[in-house]
């Protein structure tokens, strides 16, 4: 079971933040944070509807680091998919951040960026993951509020989730293929500073998937396998 | 393949209609219809940002009916689930209706009411379907253009979607990790009935990962290394 923070960075219309109120009671949730917004006025208000003790009990921040000091899971959101090529996180869709979510204890927070800029690099390495809602080459960026509603709405459901619990791996599994992982690139000197880098990057794809335990056994195996060939030919 | 019409009946606020024509075109949707709108301004113009095409090709009309006299399915949509119980008809949720979308021909016209009262029974009878966003009951309605983005974006996949091409691995990519893969597995002597097994999850789960083509590459580049490493053991 997870709690969602909302956190808008530097978000400029204050019309945009009563919207996002709105939506946020629609489906359930009431945990704001806001970075360097501008002073509230009548149109957060008006636009807030019924939901106006969300934008009073909204928290505010100068710094990111602070909104997101005790989240477990950090997610960013960018509606530019693999452009800013440095940033390397795997890109979610909002259902397969449900998925994800499904399985997650703790606090996890949605970051949002400027209406005009997004997020900056340096903001999006803050994250966890980075999420993208697909959508049309010929006008890719959407409204904020519409962005925060669309994937609330993704969300509302995770709440109702009884997934099989004997699905998904425990972090036992997880760390024991980890630790194996990181073994084999040792033994076959895969490039010293790409080591942790691709355990990350593998943990994070079967993070995505929602690779149960079934399959991590198996990967298992397969490096087990790989390790007594590659031991026995070193003998 | 569907065409969706979205139809606003007797809409209220210029900077919803605004806000529509935007998420429209985020989704790739441009026919919009209105039902005794009041005059354009330039809220409505502010907010569809770069989608003032899509309100001024808007078709204007007195009468639901001429509105979707072609359609050959018609959607109304509700906050409300049951509350109206004398208009019998099938409660969709967005995710529903997207199901059935991908087996229908010819114009889909997708009915919103007033921001205030929504649509009242006589409209709902004209539809064949009644669709529901479903929401907390401490507050149930959602604003109207947020209702027509979240039902957009689900539908959004029936059309398909073309997010960056880069971003994604193409066919060969994944035929040569694919070979790469079943290769290595002959060299360590992976249990024969397990191979293509084990090849098929390896995929599935990169796939629904939505893996990129640095990430193939990237694992591609582990495979070589493995086997570099035990052809020198077998020399």
């Amino acid at each position: 079971m997870t709690h969602i923070r909302i956190v808008l960075v530097e978000p400029r219309y204050t019309g945009n933040i009563g919207s996002i109120a709105r939506i946020m009671k629609n489906f359930g949730f009431d945990d704001l944070a806001l970075i360097n917004p501008p002073v509230l006025d009548i149109d957060s208000i008006k636009m807030a509807m019924h939901a106006s003790d969300i934008l009073e009990s909204a928290k505010i921040y100068d710094k990111i680091k602070d909104a997101i000091d005790e989240s477990d899971y950090v997610v960013g959101t960018t509606s530019v998919v693999g452009g800013r090529s440095y940033v390397r996180k795997l890109y979610l869709t909002p259902d397969r951040l449900k998925m994800i979510l499904k399985d997650k204890e703790g606090i996890v927070s949605i970051l949002f960026g400027r209406e005009d800029n997004g997020l900056s690099n340096e903001e999006l390495k803050l994250c966890d993951a980075v999420l993208n809602i697909p959508s049309s080459s010929d006008y890719l960026a959407l409204n904020l509020a519409q962005s925060v509603g669309i994937i609330l709405y993704e969300l509302y459901s995770v709440e109702k989730n009884d997934t099989d619990k004997d699905y998904f791996p425990d972090k036992d599994d997880l760390i024991y293929l980890e630790d194996h992982l990181l073994r084999l690139l040792y033994k076959i000197n895969f490039p010293k500073i790409d080591k942790e880098k691709t355990v990350l990057m593998i943990k994070r794809i079967l993070e995505t998937a929602g690779a149960g335990r079934n399959e991590i056994q198996h990967i298992r195996g397969i490096l087990s396998a790989i390790e007594k060939k590659i031991d026995e030919g070193m003998r």
